[in-house]
């Protein structure tokens, strides 16, 4: 399978990714880039962007850029950085970076940026690559 | 504001942590646990719990655990290690630890756990505590 | 090979970890703990002890605690929260827990402790399982 | 005082950095750049550099890059990918980007590479900025 239809595929199934709205903007493998507006019920207790969104749509973007490679890979070890507060109506966009990839591993830094491209968390994974591949 | 009052005022105002269902199990300052049970929408594109909902829900008892004690605080750095897969229907739950707690940080470690007593995930997040009070 | 035979060697040739005065309190698989004490040359610029001292204690308890099951693993994430200052004779003992092992990765947590049992710091890591044996 | 007296007196008092062999590249407030060369007595038990001394590096090159702009600042939560082995007589040099700096934390990024320009770890690291200046 191409990195396009394996995104493809895992998107089509992926029912978090779709509440969240994520659209894929790029398919090349290991540097996959998404992005998402911010909605109302997406806000914590400060009325600010719950910290789970930024997650989730980091951990999206992970998720696709280690699985692009053809191996099913799976996070195992991720962290955050909350840098700037995100409010509704904000468009975040994830630019991927592949910081190395061995045969069983992969580390992978996400960069959040929102519509005015200020950096507004910094994401960190670390995939476990499978022996299975998509097929 | 007691700590009840605190996190009742919050979590009516938490669209995200009402969308995921979390229910509060205790009160008690600076470890805060709590609830969820797994929906069919949340998971990804393996047809497991996307890692976002048990980041989520921990991320969220760590905003109810740090500002307990009265004093507004936020998230500045989190991470999270998946342990084992989640599944629709399973339920989560959430113990949290006060590692320290300083004029100006605090360090809270939550272990996840499912309805067979399982740990799914352990997450690690410091706060920063500001200057302005609950009231 | 036993724990005490594949601990005992990495010990023998890891010179940091004799620098550092590391010794090894118990050789149970999964959760070997460690101790050492602060010298005055492992300080930093503000006559505390530096980062790097913890930190070291903590990622040689991982991978003897790692390597302790005869399968020959790296550590390839990790992350420290300094909780409390550490000064010039302070004796610190590290307590392992692993969180969880599967065929190619662990997770280990380390709680750092000094003479007083003050938590001083917390530590995570995840290791990659090779496929060579300790022999 | 400025970004070069304060590094040169942390510096002169860091008795880590000293037995590392710390080189300060540049004085660019919160960004200081660093270098090393590994010796033979900073391997592990696998003959490969021991996790602690990358580690103890990129904090080092935290430590300066935070305290630079004249606020005491101290490491709260760092985290470490450790990318690719480093042997004896590597020339590590690590380059600090700051990602945030607000008035009372700021966060830290620090690639380290080796003399071939391979990337070898990655670190992250949050810092507390306390009231006290540098004077």
């Amino acid at each position: 399978m191409t990195p396009k239809e394996i995104i493809d595929k895992m998107m089509a199934e992926d029912k978090m990714s779709q509440w969240l709205g994520i659209e894929i903007l790029n398919y090349d493998p290991g540097s996959v880039s998404v992005r998402m507006t911010v909605r109302a019920e997406m806000v914590n207790g400060f009325n600010v962007t719950h910290g789970g969104i930024t997650y989730s749509l980091a951990d999206s973007a992970l998720a696709f850029s280690a699985n692009s490679h053809g191996i099913r890979s799976m996070s195992i070890e991720t962290s955050i950085s909350h840098l700037k507060s995100v409010h509704v109506d904000d468009v975040l966009t994830v630019k991927t970076t592949q910081l190395t990839l061995t045969r069983k591993t992969g580390v992978y830094m996400m960069d959040v940026t929102n519509q005015k491209n200020e950096l507004v968390a910094h994401f960190k994974g670390t995939v476990y690559r499978s022996d299975k591949v998509w097929d």
